[in-house]
């Protein structure tokens, strides 16, 4: 099904998964290409971004977002180059970020979560990771609510994606002794090697807790959540007096079906939180910390001009493909931020 | 066995717990009273402090403070008279609040967490309650943590207590509508009538989380806890976006000699703190917050004095009745902040 100046193709949300998502719950469909109305623009997306918090979206369960509708276009951040813009600010040929593209060739925007890019941004994919949501997510989780001292240990999983990697690079700079968990020895290697982590653990093996306590012999003072399940369980024994655990995502409950079984742990959650004084923060990025972006991006931006943050992407081409990229994604086996490229 | 000026009479742990406290775990014995060495004063202990934290001291289990060795006098603050002072700044005659004073007739201090009062304080056991440890953290714990604001609405349980009465009336002064949670018909009427809450409601009805969910329609947007157990869950789906919850205690899970059966639902309140971006800290107030106090107790004082905050204690007289006490407000059978007198 190729693309044409005159067909959209849309990845609509076919049905509502029950556990992991399949291949049936995403639909392509063709549709005619929309005209911008007065005060909107039309936007050709170049790349498209698939991040976790898109599985939540996809369920019905009470969450922070609305839940996408059966029969529509699947969320995510885009790429876009404007091709027709009846709206003050932006002209065709402009290059921008928009935060509500969706999964699809061409979107319609009135210009609200929309961010004009440089044109001449070397890696224009790279507003979609660490210089867009995951990596302000790293940052500002890190630094705002994980509040890290140099000397202090912090602990981050998924540490070669966009918000770990971010996270751990930062707490770097910041002159902590990082920890990353990852999924296999490659990523694992890839973290000290290239990222600087002082050490990173494949949470595949069984060792992990055993591991992660030989890894931190003083303890935790700062875990940036963006996992939950096996990891935080290891990570819980070790939390020190006075940590923090900034909470952005739990990519490894999102496709559970049912609660664990027993014992209940939620009071044992409570009863460490208090022996240790511990704060627990959740946020979501652009609600919590929004207005923090512009200083976000002057920081960042020469920090990845000048290598001292890493980036590694993981490229799909087509947006045909985008459902098996996310479908793999939430069960690690991408390697670094996840981008489909869909037009150039 | 009574009191004489050479003996001195210190209640021991005799043996930990298992589950509820009884008057076997602890034991009164007579040792003569202490000569205070250099940098030592002696003190006179007037009103001790009956608190829930000592629970936990009375266990072995990992905390915030070491636990008491069994054959160790108990722990508690109390409100003391100087007999006798080798220290500099300390005289004999100083009414002081003491720390670390112990369920004791008599006890030696190096001055360390001892702090002057008002020889002509009205009500010197207040420095145990509305003006100490309870009124600091209940205040700070709202102020600091809760962060609440005009026209929220709060939650605290043990609401006649003194932690819970001063985030009640704290919160009511602050703007904020106030939900009190308290056992009974009468700890719940004098919420309502003389501290000011806007409902407060029976925890020992079975109708509690109904009750809750009707009394804040607009969701909660700060729990106060200090007591954990089943009122917490009739607060989780009640919390708000961004709603946040100091912990200070958990009154209801200290007896507690194992996990309550499954499903587990820690990945549940992991999952719900994302979803609503939640807050929860938890901490110790003079581990946390010490350098507060002067400004706690310059704002507090005052609003006492004058009424804006309301006290209530529920007195016990003769050291040798405070096992019975401590059983019993483990029970919530003590109506106001328990204080023992043990001498004029």
């Amino acid at each position: 099904m190729p693309q044409t100046a005159t067909i959209n193709r849309q990845t609509l949300l076919a049905s509502r998964p029950v556990g992991a998502p399949v291949p049936d719950n995403f639909k392509l469909v063709e549709t005619p290409v929309p005209h911008p109305g007065e005060g909107q623009m039309l936007l050709r997306n170049l790349w498209m971004s698939l991040d976790p918090y898109m599985r939540g979206r996809m369920s019905d369960a009470k969450s922070y977002a609305d839940p996408v509708a059966v029969g529509d276009v699947m969320p995510c951040g885009a790429v876009s180059r404007v091709m027709e813009s009846n709206l003050d600010g932006f002209a065709a040929g402009d290059l921008v970020m928009c935060y509500t593209a969706g999964w699809q060739d061409y979107s319609l925007s009135n210009g609200s979560m929309v961010f004009k890019l440089d044109p001449n941004m070397a890696e224009p994919s790279q507003a979609l990771g660490v210089l867009g949501m995951p990596g302000f997510t790293g940052y500002m989780g890190l630094l705002d609510i994980g509040q890290p001292k140099a000397g202090e240990t912090v602990v981050v999983a998924a540490a070669t994606g966009p918000v770990g990697s971010v996270v751990g690079q930062v707490a770097k700079l910041k002159g902590c002794r990082v920890i990353g968990i990852a999924g296999g020895p490659d990523k694992c290697a890839y973290a000290v090697d290239e990222l600087g982590f002082d050490a990173c653990l494949d949470h595949k093996l069984d060792s992990l807790a055993n591991d992660l306590a030989n890894a931190c012999p003083d303890g935790i003072d700062v875990y940036f959540e963006n996992v939950g399940g096996k990891v935080f369980d290891a990570v819980m024994p070790l939390l020190n007096p006075h940590s923090r655990v900034p909470i952005c995502g739990l990519i490894a409950q999102y496709n559970a079906t049912e609660l664990p079984p027993g014992p209940d742990r939620l009071p044992q959650l409570m009863r460490l939180m208090l022996s240790q004084r511990i704060r627990m923060q959740a946020f979501i990025i652009f609600d919590n910390y929004g207005p923090h972006y512009p200083e976000f991006l002057q920081t960042m931006t020469p920090w990845v001009a000048e290598g001292k943050v890493k980036v590694r992407e993981d490229r799909v081409e087509g947006l045909e493909n985008a459902p098996q990229a996310f479908i793999g994604m939430l069960e690690g086996q991408n390697f670094g931020k996840m981008v489909v490229k869909i037009a150039d």
